[in-house]
């Protein structure tokens, strides 16, 4: 009680199945919902392509600039191939379905599992992320950032249980001030530094690192850089969440993300290459541009506050996703079917409940640092970018309809150059951490087809195709009996109304008890026979399994023994302890009996 | 199965109940199960007294012999008393039932608490100290003394699970070593020191402390070494698993413990201070006399090794009491009743299990230091011993038996020195933690109440005094469809077995679902009506208990609704976390509706 209480003030009450249909997104709205996720990365891919680079030392970091314009022409070209597939895709075009439809099975689960992964990595990089801003502004938070991430984990996760359009509505403002912010920091950063009213970053001299920049670290760098374009695919997953025409406002919010994304990256990684600023264990890269180009004052304050904040809506995409391509997988019978109901408030909640758990686990093992969990994202969206786009390529061989040369080599080019960084990305960061995503996608893609494997067993054995009609069933009713009590009594009339025959069965283990009940038997027995056993191991299931295969060699294959359990239920649940959980054991053993039915007939005690 | 399988293997197979009259103990094996937690003493409680008198300096300390000295005479004064407790209570003169008897329910429960608070202490107690005495002589094992700790406390409640006489088997070698290696150590030693063949122990000059012992100090000293009392009681506790003639055998047993008590007790004490021995934190005491001795060599080695087998034997003998007092609990109804019941090789096994993990957990918190945990110990066993005599001093006052008036005298004495000794023990140890045990008591005794009323009160209600011959019941059978599939075909004709009109219910979520099982339950419904409900917000409980409300209105008092359920059970247990727990929410939900009886009928798959 207490906990369904806690659960309705948390969650919120049951809607019903009718309201579904209303919970629809606006293209503003949808841009704050699927696009938060992409923009976000501004937030941190800068500083991460700069802390490959500055390996090699200060001279290195201006090589972050040719690195961002490779990032920005690789989103030109992401998004365009992925405008195609929301057009082919109007029912949701998330790459599994997708890569299902035209490649097959396996290449569909693969890319299932890759981004299952990458949408729990999301969630951990984009949470460490967004409490990384607050440290920065906040030093005297650094030291409690894990338990920051947690909660802010555990806040997302619990707004997405009441249901997604209510999270539409919380973060739909924080997107718009992001985005203004940073235009205005990257606005006026650019003309102050035209102008030269702001100086570079008053940074210490450098220590001298390698001379030049190896191909490798200059890969390595880029693929650092990749995670900007993780949540590209968001839109295309979402497009039923759009109002209608779903298809054309789902592209045009993509191309406006894809604009928004490229300007602010691209602007961001300018400034932070004019003003010499270079990466620090315990500062963010933004948080110092911020503060060079308005000082310490209420603007820097103020774009850190929404740099946290729609880091955390990016948190929040996944919490629409993950649960979404769950539902597809359990529809499919790849993973347990409870992830395919939806809960009372109309979103799946044990998609939700798995997603956040496994980000706060991934927290508290790499301690809450975002540099810890980047090797290990964005391999698996690039796999999915790949899939995804190869299976378009197949899709218009396939369909020939208009313009399907133009447009296969259009999602070619998109497959080719993602599959092309996938592999830079798994190689450069393999030994950094890649390699425990490229070990687990082969794992669940295993797992996926094992339970697949066992739901269509299942389906077989229970399927009625070629079943004959049933022999009609006998059933045989016993009262299992250890004293005698108003419950047995009870337990004993309920037996008759089930057969007239009803018997009730006592495993002695005391003479003396035996003679005391039978002689009380006759009177609040209703009539129904006792039969007595004997335990000389004072086990009360050893000589009831034996009578029951004694009546079940007698009455034959299509006989059912019932055994009818008398049980007293307590007033309050801690008060069960005090009593004796034989039933409980009883029902335990006999589950695994074929043609044995136990029933338990409570009596409910006051106080 | 597997569990199965590992229990059969730790415990031994099952004992048939009449085989309980033979677990019986010959003289000589009782002294080594129950005289051993007394005589294990002598291994710490000298120890115990030298550490609180050095803190006044070393000169202090040959108060050690008068304190001893005193704690003999009371060994003497609380065997005698308890001689005459067996004599009186030949089926077992436990404190709990004495002080019942005698002084009434609230004097025999505060007894009971003592006990079984001590009792777990001297698991914890003589495990601690048995381990200490293995890492005096093998300082290198000094840092694993926890789980040490841990795993011989796991190996005694294992002994123990397979039955009390095999546990006697194992224990009585050491005892009889134990008392023939003390005894050996006290004679060379003696002879050593008045022939003057060995000298004093090298120890360095001792800091001086105060000059002279207060008051306090010497009673806490002399309260420290009460731990060698601690045990004492634990033959009159046991009596009736004694060869007959029982009471005669256990007087005797008793007091040969109380003349080999002393004499190894006094002889230590003896040959410590001559040798000028004082406690230090890594070595035990009697681990530096033996050395002292011996040398280092073979009997060094052996004097430990069978120190540490009687400390693990006294332990031993607390997992003979705690389940045996905790049965005569139970079967007064002031602990849940599980106490009550014996396991399939006749021990009380959830008795054994729970001291053991509450001497575990000790053990744990007190990071298995023995000396942390004596100002906690002996407390109970003074209050159970004052509670114990000075019932047998009522009792002799009420039955006025031949020879009454000096076994009250003897009784009387008894009681005033213990009552004496249990104020000074509470008193000079309350601050180091005899508080705990002082605060433990009276909330125990109050939750014993507070079970006991329940107990009363269930009694009450179930009772058949005044039942007047219950009206008819009536049955009204639903079997609960969330699709069609064999093990539906099966719950259904299950149905029709208990009830001719069983009617199926199905709540609808989908409209186009309902139809399509419409369509087939024409050919698979065996003939049962079908009853479709709606559900608005995806519940399936809401709208059968809806149903259900409805049928109890209009079928009044006396009409059960049953509800059965089909529910698969997979072949491996895994696999049943990829169906839905829709029957066991269901289950847990109706369990508490009055006139609602829930039940499955399993399918069972294959593979």
């Amino acid at each position: 009680m207490l906990v369904h209480r806690l659960k309705r003030l948390l969650v919120g009450t049951p809607l019903p199945t009718a309201q579904a249909r209303h919970e629809r997104l606006g293209k503003a709205t949808a841009l704050a919902v699927f696009a938060s996720d992409a923009l976000s990365s501004v937030a941190y891919a800068t500083e991460e392509i700069l802390l490959v680079l500055v390996v090699a030392g200060a001279a290195a970091l201006s090589y972050s600039l040719p690195i961002a314009f490779t990032i920005a022409v690789l989103i030109a070209i992401v998004v365009s191939s992925y405008r195609q597939t929301i057009l082919a895709y109007p029912q949701g075009g998330g790459a599994y379905i997708v890569s299902k439809d035209n490649l097959g099975a396996v290449p569909g689960l693969i890319a299932a599992a890759a981004l299952l992964i990458d949408y729990v990595l999301t969630v951990a990089v984009s949470v460490a992320a967004g409490i990384a801003a607050v440290t920065s502004a906040v030093p005297t938070l650094y030291r409690y950032r894990i338990w920051l991430c947690i909660a802010g984990v555990a806040a997302i996760a619990i707004a997405n249980l009441r249901g997604i359009r209510e999270s539409g509505k919380i973060f739909a403002a924080p997107t718009y001030l992001f985005i203004a912010s940073v235009f205005v920091l990257v606005a006026y950063g650019s003309a102050g530094a035209i102008f030269n009213f702001i100086g570079e970053a008053p940074y210490p001299p450098h220590p001298p690192g390698l001379e030049g920049v190896g191909l490798f670290l200059f890969l390595r760098a880029f693929a650092a850089g990749c995670a900007a374009l993780t949540g590209v695919e968001a839109v295309s997953d979402g497009v039923p969440a759009f109002h209608p025409p779903e298809a054309h406002n789902a592209r045009i919010v993509l191309v406006w993300l894809g604009a928004v994304l490229v300007s602010l990256f691209l602007g961001i990684s300018y400034l932070t290459l004019d003003f010499g600023i270079r990466p620090v264990a315990d500062e963010t890269v933004i948080s110092q541009l911020a503060r060079h180009v308005f000082g310490t004052g209420v603007a820097y304050y103020e774009i850190q506050l929404v740099t946290m904040l729609i880091l955390l809506l990016a948190a929040n995409t996944s919490f629409a996703d993950f649960p979404r391509l769950a539902f597809f997988l359990a529809r499919d019978r790849y993973i347990p079917r409870q992830f395919g109901t939806q809960g009372d408030r109309l979103v799946f909640s044990n998609g939700i409940v798995i997603l956040g758990g496994l980000a706060a686990l991934l927290l508290v093992i790499f301690r809450g640092d975002t540099h810890a969990l980047i090797p290990l994202y964005a391999v698996g969206v690039f796999i999915s970018f790949t899939l995804s786009q190869s299976s378009m390529v197949r899709r218009w061989f396939r369909l020939r309809s208009e313009g399907w040369w133009w447009r296969a080599v259009l999602n070619g080019v998109g497959a080719t150059v993602t599959g092309l960084v996938m592999v830079t990305i798994a190689v450069t960061k393999f030994s950094h951490g890649a390699w425990i995503v490229l070990l687990l996608i082969p794992t669940l893609v295993l797992l996926f087809l094992a339970i697949h494997r066992h739901y269509d067993d299942v389906a077989a054995q229970l399927s009625l195709e070629d079943f004959a009609p049933p022999a009609p069933m006998t059933n045989t009713v016993l009262v299992l009996v250890g004293d005698l009590h108003k419950g047995v009594v009870r337990a004993v009339q309920y037996a008759q109304t089930l057969s007239p025959s009803a018997k009730a069965v006592y495993v002695e283990t005391d003479p003396e008890r035996t003679r005391r009940l039978e002689e009380r038997w006759g009177k609040w027995g209703m009539g129904a026979p006792l039969v007595v056993l004997n335990s000389p191991y004072r086990s009360v299931l050893g000589p009831l399994t034996d009578y029951i295969e004694q009546l079940q060699r007698q009455g034959g294959e299509n006989m059912v023994v019932t055994i009818v359990l008398p049980e007293f239920i307590p007033a309050r649940w801690w008060q069960q302890v005090l009593h004796n959980q034989t039933a409980l054991l009883i029902k335990g053993q006999l589950l695994f009996r074929r043609n044995v039915v136990v029933t338990d007939v409570p009596h409910h005690l006051r106080r």
